[in-house]
């Protein structure tokens, strides 16, 4: 894994793949699918998404404030649909699923080694928890690994139905 | 247009497409680009967005707490790139644009005939504009065009890069 410069991050999550979200509890590691988030700052990187207090790992992000979030491609689709099928409360998603925690430069949540990207992350704003589960963290650190080459991701569309990135156009823009 | 059920909202935003942001402010329609948004909620469908204070969409959002999110398809693309390389603070963006704005129904933003779905919006929560320009919505009436079928949408990956929909996969899921 390569280091990422922070003001790139946006261009993998604007997008909207599906991500893994993981989390580390009194060293037990969790990792669930997520489909509900998107950029709120180019730099520091904030990104805002929505973990039910439903999902095991709701606890584990309140508890201890941070997270990974990685990005798979589009070989690792049927591992994160496994992923989405169980809880954290029943089984050892990473053991189970056979995906591969390595340890995080500055927090506690595993990255995940098959991911091409990984983004550590502390949360910085909980507002909005109580009400919608919204919570907003901070990219610290990036990740990316070289030897990904031009990786599609994949975006959910409900009911385990995910759409694959097609072609690439460049238009003339303004935007950043 | 015909009704889209509330509850299939969250197909169409989850997987992240660029959308297209209407206002109306003293009778003045204004329309910009979005890619900064996620679903909250199923239903009633609760969408957050990060619509920036710089943009000139800004104060009329603030001000009416109404919009519409529009989604459009590929054939589109050339136009949301048009939409976000101008401000409404210097030009009449539905005209200059080539969009067609139609009466929404529950809201005084527009909807825009040419794209594939139209979700007419709320403000909801505004505890984080302040600080992020983040708006909780909810949506109170959603439309689908039939003559649309299979719309492939696009997704911005930075300074005018998008991806098109590729391939679909269907994976055995318990998730929604």
């Amino acid at each position: 894994m390569k280091n990422l410069p922070l003001a790139k991050v946006y261009q993998l999550l604007e997008p909207g793949p599906v991500v893994l979200l993981t989390t580390a509890r009194k060293g037990r590691a969790n990792v669930m699918t997520m489909s509900w988030h998107m950029m709120v700052e180019f730099e520091p990187p904030l990104v805002a998404c929505v973990v039910s207090n439903a999902d095991y790992s709701f606890a584990a992000l309140t508890a201890t404030k941070e997270c990974v979030i990685a990005i798979p491609a589009r070989r690792l689709a049927q591992k994160v649909a496994d992923v989405g099928n169980c809880s954290g409360r029943d089984v050892a998603k990473f053991e189970k699923s056979g995906l591969t925690p390595l340890k995080a430069k500055r927090v506690a949540a595993p990255l995940v080694a098959e991911c091409f990207a990984n983004l550590e992350c502390k949360v910085v704003d909980s507002r909005l928890v109580n009400k919608y589960n919204l919570f907003v963290v901070e990219v610290l650190k990036a990740w990316i690994d070289p030897r990904q080459r031009n990786p599609k991701t994949i975006h959910h569309r409900g009911y385990g139905t995910f759409v694959v990135d097609g072609s690439t156009i460049k238009l003339k823009s303004r935007m950043r």
